[in-house]
Formats: C-alpha cells, structure tokens, sequence
C-alpha cells in the first residue's frame, strides 16, 4: 500500500502542538482592507475621469513586463504604497485602454460604475453557485433578471422563464410594452429560459451540445462521424472552434457574397443540406449570426430557421455584438424571425455596460442542454422551480454575474441604457456619412450598430493597411481591418461608453490627413502583408 | 434580396439629427460612483465584520425571490438607497454565506482583501484579453505569475516557462528556494508553461482535448470512435463531463478500493489499459486525483505516469482542493511524480484566497493544447514569447485574473499564505481527533488536507444521514455527505479563511449534541433516502 501514499501512522495524528491551533490572523485587517477601498475607489475615480482623454495602445513589446518583476513571489507582505506605485509604473503601462472614447476596434467592452459596485459586492459574497442549493439567490436573481433582459429585447415567449403568476405577468406586459403577450399558464408549460455564460463563444459551444445530444438520440455511435454543422464564411470563429471542440467531421462555412452583403442566403444554406443528405450525412446544427463581427452582416434568422426546423437542424443564432440592440424598437426588424430558432446568445458585456463577463443566452427548450451537460439521469431531475444552472454550462463553478445586470438595470433604467444604444448608432451614421462624402474612400457594405467599413477607392491591400498604420501610429486612436471578398477593409465600431461626437470627429479627421500624407505619397510606400495579415487579425476578434 | 435585410435605401442613410448626436450623459457621474463607491466598501466591511458571527444556510425555498421583484426592468433609473434597500431585504435574506467561518461543506471558497481590490481594478480597466494585442499587460502578468505559484508550489520546471535571462533565475531559485533549478537556455527551450482557466472543470476539459489532438494526428475519422479515457470511480464529475462534451464512446471509472484508501492503484489502470488495447482501442487520456472530493484520496501520480508514458496516454492531474497545500513542503510529498504527468490544475479559488475564478493549470508542452484550440494554422503561430491565451482555453475572452494572484501573493507573503494552509489542516487535524477519541464514531479513511470523514459506527445510512441533517438544522454549520464504499459518510471540510479553532469546537459540539439525541431516540426516524441521496448531493461537488 505504500505506491499509494497511505498513512503509515494511524488514519489520525497523535497530537496537534497548541501554537498550530492559534488563531490565524490575516495581514489585510477589516479597518485596512476600509482604508485601502476607498483609496481603490479613488483610483477607480481617476481612471475613468482620465480615460476620457486616453489614447488607447500602450507603447511596448512582447517581453516587456517580466524583466521588471520578482522571478519570485514575496515570502513577506509587502507595503500596499509598493504595490500601488508597481501598478501605475509596470501595469497601467501596458494597458490596452478599452474604456477609451478613441476605441474603435474590435467591438467595444463596456464597464460602468453600477456594474463595478455590483463586482464589488460579487468578489465579496464569494458565492460558487453551481446549484441552487450552493446558492439559492444567485440561481433565481439569474431567472428574473434573464427575463428582464428578454422582455427588453423583446424576444418572442418561448425564452422567457414561466411567470409566477399571472398578476405578474399582467404588470410585465403593462409595463414593459414587450412582445410577452402569451398567459401566464402558457408560459409555466414551457421548457425555455436564460442562462448567463461566461462568453458567446461558449453559448455557440453549449447550443451545438445540446444539438448533438438531440440528434444522436437513439443513434449508433458512427452516427456522430456523420453529423454536420453549417454556419456562414462569415461566422464569428468560435463556430469553427466549438466544431472542433466537438470533434466534427464536417463543418461547413457557406460562401456568403457580396452580393446578399455578406449575409447567408437561406437557399443556400437549404442545398447544403440537401447535399448532405443525399450523401448519408446528418445536418444537426446551423449557426445564425445578426452582426458579424467582420461588416455587421445579418443573416435571415426566420428563413434560415424555416429551413433548419424542416430538417430538424438546431439553429442558433448568435448576436453577440448586435443584441444589444434589439432593446431598441426601431433596430428590431433585424431580429424578426427569432420565433424559429432554438437558442439566441449576446455579449451583454460588450455594449450594455455590464463589464466582463457576462453572456446572455436564451433556450426555446432546456431538455436538450441538460441531455448534453448534466450528470444526473434525467428521471432524477427537478421538475419544479429549481435551477441547476451547472447542468446549463462547461464550467462547474459559476460567479454571481447576475447582480450586474439587476444593477446596471435599476441604476440605469431601460431608457437610458436604449439613449446611449441609440447615441452610438448615430455616431455611426456620422462617421459613415463623412466618408462616403469624401470621394477618396468607398463603403463595401451598409455601416449597422455603430460600425463603418470602408476603404481608399482603387488603392491594392497593402495600401490600405499602410493608412490604418498610419492612423494608429498617430497613438490616438485605435481600428483594426477585415477581409471583404479578399479585399483588406478597414473597421470603425463606435460602441465604447465614453465616445461622444468629438471623440468621433477626432478619428474621423486623423483619418482623412493620414489619407492625405498617404495619398500626397509622404508615407513611404511598404511591402505589407495585405490581406492575409488582415484575416489573422480579424480572426481574433470576439 | 429584400429577405436578407439589406437596407434599400442607399448605404449610408442620409442625415442624422443634430440631437442624436448631442453627447450622452451617464446617471451616474464618477463624483457619484465614488460616493457609491465608498458605500460598498463600508457595506463589504460590514459584512466582514459579520460573517465571523454569519450562520451559513438562507431559510429560503425554491421560487422565494421572483415573487419579490417586478417582472420587468424599470424604464427610468431607480435610486440608489431603493436598490441598497432591495439588496439586504431581497438578495442577502437568500445567500449561503461561503465566507462563514461555519462553513464546512464541499471544499471552501475564499476571498480576501487583497482579492477584492484586484477585482474593482479588473472591472473598471475591463480589458477583454484574448490575445497579447488585446491586452498586452494581462498576458504578461499571467505567464509570471503562474511562474511565481508555480514555483511557490515546488513544481518540477517543465511547467515553468522560461526565465527571461539568467539574472532572472537566480534571482529566483535564491530567493524562494524552489525546485526550480534549471538553466535560462534550458528554461528557455521548453514548450512548457501556466495558464488561468475559470475552473477546474474547464483544465480537466481542455487536457482532454490536447490528449485528444495528440492521439488523433494523423490517424482516419473513424479513430475517434475507439478513444478511451480512464479515470478512477473517485474522479471529479466534471472528468464524466468532459468525456460527454468530447463525445467519447469508452469512458472507464477505475475501481478505487477501500483498501487503497480509495486511491487508484497503477495496476489497475495498467491491466484496463492493456485490456483495451486487446480490444483495438486507442488509450489517449487519464485523469489522477490529488485529493478526490469525496474524501481527499490521493492517486499515485507518479507510478500512473509511467503506466501512461509506456502508453502514450496524456495523464492530466486535478488537484482542485489539494493543489494549495503544495505550497507547503511538509505536504508536498502528496505530490511527488508530477514530473511524470502531462499536465495539471488547481482551483487557487477555493483556498488561497484569490475569489472565484482562477484555476491554475500548467502543461509540460503546450503545443497539443494550442493544436486543438487554436484556430491559427500552426505555420502562422508566433515563436517568440507572445502568448495569444485564447489558443489555451475554449472561451475567446478572458478576465485580467492574474491581477489577483498578484495582490494577494504580494499582501499576504508566501510565509503567511503557507500559515493559513497550515492552520486549517491542524484544526482538521484537531477535529478528527476529537472524532476518533468518541467511540460512537468511526474514520473510515485517512484525514487529509483540512477533509474528515466520518460516520456513526455500525449505523445504516438513514441514521447517519439523519444525523446531518440534525446537525445542519441547527442553522449555525453546515455540512455535506458523500458515499464511500456504499456507506452514507458526512464530511467535515476545514478550508474558509474566518475559520478558527473555537469554530470547528463549535461545530464538533453540535455534532455531539446531536449524536446523543439520535442515539437517544429523541429525533425521530425518518425513512431517509440514504446512500443515493449522498451520491447525487456529492456529484454536484466541485
């Protein structure tokens, strides 16, 4: 028995010395850890009075931070002042500052102070709520607030959580103006909900689970080298990762053109299926997305899921970007159709102002999911109220993300948060006109939410990416490019908190004298990477 | 086209109105955070303060909270003492204090001081780092500090990647006295390195998909089908789950015996494995326990290690409790043979006072993991030293976690975080001393790391289970049990940071008081659910 480590010893020790039992005192007491939070709240407080001016990218290289720390951690505490002044001097140097009103990349991350006073308090109850039991309030807060965030979305009953009570009910639909119009009994018969994950990239992830696991019921195991998932060439990357994830043997990414503006026709999505059909495949799952992260292309989510329902393919639309604003009445048309797809998922952390992380996902049916991710046999499972939501993700483990929501909801109210949706979008529109005014430059496809791509007319790849260079080298603002059709196109997302016009107006005219030096030939012409480099870097945005 | 949404007016629309574009006023002004701000911090010093005192389980029901709150969000802001009211009224009345020092269920989880001011900076800076350009100084401080815990925690140097430069090694092995006892050039060519996932579910996962790259290569489709992974009856859950997420079709749960202590023995994994292969199936994972959650068994990872090179199985390590007290030599011979393993993990979240998330894991070759996440064909891949850490994980975005290991290995010191590991050990210790000085009990296996697990003697399980409810009915502690060998087992798990001695006597009085009643025939028999009811409450574990 001794390759297996048993005690030697009896199972329990003879004594423990008394100086072992001492109490233990920690090093941060209440009154210090008081005195140092309000000093954090301080800092917090320049930062973000500060970030108003901010350039966005740090000036160093790789390698930059680890010749200027220990090799080794402290055996002492040390001075917070020591930590304090290493944070401004090492850390803040090498931050990419995504609360800047000139960040233009990507997609923004959004924080705000509700969602930081609920972080706070997250960090502080310290709750692993995978179970209801392991945490009773965080899993019902979750419920509620997942059908707040719905209602506001104006997503159609079946993703909404069943009601209470039909008193409750009659207050949401008074209230809210949303699309819940269905009984209150109807909805306590429905197997849907919400769930925060921690990204869209899991959402994407767990939806074709829970489509595997529907599709290989009763099937043999070479079945599942014979399933297929379909999403667009224009589909965020985690498609493709959760594919392989999976294990797939056949995934499709479907030419969406030009032509559509980069969106996925449903026709062709239909003769895939069919072609794989008649080879002896089996279409289990499609990937829809409203927003893609390259040009904001919406695909026909009510066609495309017409079309996977006829072939029972689970459809899951992803929206991480572009979600946020179906809390707008007037941006909801690019969300008609939701009534046919099986699970929706935004990054509510992107825009909306509820800091990393946090995803929304929503089910029409939660069978499946758990089918895919719980342990506990299925005739063991609660069929009341309660919520196991570890049976609803990857991780076991879960934070109390939900509180952000409640306060980032209440302190903001649902106008305010539709105002700076709305706000952003404008600026877009701004931007995109002055560019289309310019006769330098061409817009490839309609600017949407807050994002323009364009391009100098006529000029190759590498030209364009000598001007987004040049742009960013100014150290003011920050873009990054897409692939369009094999044509390097630069983006302009506006969507942080903090832009205002001026900020906008800033880029827009950093852009056009780079343009004029570029054009002028004062930029020295550079043998770029063009588009290929383009679609590595495009490929890592979320 | 109409059924794809493009707009059908021109690209850009044309004018925005001047008020659209008017700048955006947050409710809440960074004057008024910061008031809020200083608010919080009182709120979390009180309940600091309180938690010492803090019983741990809510008296509330499934489906409490929803009929407390509006069933939609509030269109206008709602103050902020409304929100606060809410907050103790409706979301405290429904918390499991985790930070209760009576808090002896699962395993722990802490937080601390430190920890909570890491994470106000990580909400207010809210960089979303999935690639070195993302956020440059999130990447860097990760890599150094899973050098600096993993030196903390004596692992062999595969796992540390590189020093920067000579200075930098001696620099440490001087000052920490750590096995890291290589060379910079050596150091500096192994492919080796750490990596902070969410949890520890999500480590055992992301090994399995490495393991799963490596056996695969090069191999036809329908190779998938005959992957086995081994892991003994004693494995975490999420070991079953990851199998399902993969979509194995041979999973093993090894028998671990009682006579082993419930630890896997190498020859039985040797003998499956041999087995298997007899079969024609491919053997390509393992997962050892360092500290199983039933009852901190430990597998002999080092004479597993062998079995698994012999094979070309991947052997992953999940220390999720366990794993802190490495950073204590005299425990550390728990953890001898890691220089035999693939690849490991810990959840630093559960007891080295870093809050929920952060799970260590270190890989000795990082290149299966990054075959099998990442998307970046691996021509493309930098060389040098940037790490893109969406490659390492299956979400895209990532949390500045490693700010937190920074402030709390830095506040507390290596000598007081060891003091603390230490500390709750010997009152384990002291605790299953008292338990073993009482006849009517027995200690069916060795106390480990904080764990005891104990029973009335000769008891059928409804007692035992009987027993613990009593016990937690009291409403002061609260415990959980598991099943070892069939037999209902309570565990008594030592492991939050408020814990002192006069805690554990006080819960080791309520037990007593209760064992007497029972034996007394004064609570009731119930016809309790037994042994199964322990294995589905111990599944939910992490």
């Amino acid at each position: 028995m001794g390759s297996l480590g048993s005690s030697e010893e009896g199972l329990v020790a003879d004594g423990v010395a008394a100086d072992a039992l001492a109490d233990y005192q920690h090093p941060v007491s209440v009154e210090k850890f008081r005195k140092l939070g309000y000093e954090v709240v301080d800092m917090i407080c320049e930062y973000m009075s500060s970030a108003k001016q901010r350039h966005v990218m740090p000036d160093v290289q790789p390698g930059f931070l680890r010749p200027q720390l220990p090799a080794s951690a402290p055996q002492q505490p040390e001075p917070w002042q020591d930590i304090k002044k290493d944070f401004y001097d090492k850390i803040m140097r090498g931050v990419l500052h995504w609360q800047s009103p000139h960040f233009f990349a990507w997609f923004g991350g959004n924080t705000s102070g509700p969602s930081i006073l609920a972080e706070m308090l997250i960090a502080s109850l310290n709750m692993i709520g995978f179970s209801w039991q392991s945490s009773p309030v965080s899993t019902e807060l979750e419920m509620v607030m997942m059908d707040w965030l719905g209602k506001l979305c104006g997503l159609p009953d079946k993703f909404i959580t069943a009601a209470s009570s039909s008193a409750d009910q009659t207050t949401s639909d008074a209230a809210n103006g949303s699309s819940s119009n269905g009984t209150a009994a109807a909805a306590a018969a429905k197997p849907g909900g919400g769930v925060i994950q921690g990204t869209s990239s899991e959402a994407v992830l767990v939806a074709m689970l829970a489509g595997r696991a529907r599709a290989l019921d009763g099937q043999p195991p070479e079945a599942a080298l014979k399933l297929v998932a379909y999403g667009s060439d224009q589909a965020h990357m985690c498609f493709k990762k959760a594919a392989m994830v999976c294990g797939l043997q056949h995934t499709r990414l479907l030419k969406a053109s030009a032509e559509h503006d980069y969106a996925l026709d449903p026709k062709t999505l239909q003769e895939a299926i069919a072609a794989d059909l008649a080879q002896g495949l089996i279409p289990f799952y499609a990937c829809a997305t409203i927003g893609t992260t390259s040009s904001c292309a919406v695909d026909p989510v009510g066609e495309l899921g017409r079309v996977c329902q006829q072939h029972g393919v689970w459809l899951h639309v992803d929206a991480a970007w572009a979600g946020s604003a179906s809390i707008l009445p007037e941006q909801r048309h690019w969300f008609s159709g939701l009534e046919h797809v099986d699970s929706l998922s935004f990054s509510v952390h992107k825009w909306l102002l509820v800091n990393f992380d946090c995803a929304a996902m929503w089910l029409a049916d939660t069978t499946w999911l758990k089918e895919a991710l719980s342990m506990t046999p299925i005739y063991l499972r609660f069929t009341g109220n309660v919520h196991d939501y570890k049976d609803w993700q990857i991780p076991l483990g879960r934070r109390f993300r939900s509180l952000k929501l409640w306060f980032v909801m209440r302190m903001y109210g649902a106008e305010k948060l539709q105002g700076m949706v709305r706000h952003h979008i404008a600026l877009g529109q701004w931007f995109a006109q002055q560019v289309e005014a310019d006769g330098r430059f061409e817009i490839p496809v309609p600017p949407r939410f807050g994002l323009t791509c364009f391009r100098l007319k006529g000029a190759d790849n590498a030209t364009n990416r000598q001007l987004m260079e040049a742009v960013n080298a100014q150290g003011v603002i920050f873009i990054i490019p897409t692939e369009l059709s094999g044509q390097l196109t630069i983006r302009f997302a506006v969507g942080n908190a903090n832009t205002q016009l001026e900020h906008v107006q800033r880029g827009w005219t950093i852009i056009k004298e780079q343009a004029d030096k570029l054009l002028a030939g004062s930029i020295s012409s550079s043998s770029s990477e063009g588009a290929a480099g383009a679609e590595q870097q495009q490929q890592q945005q979320e």
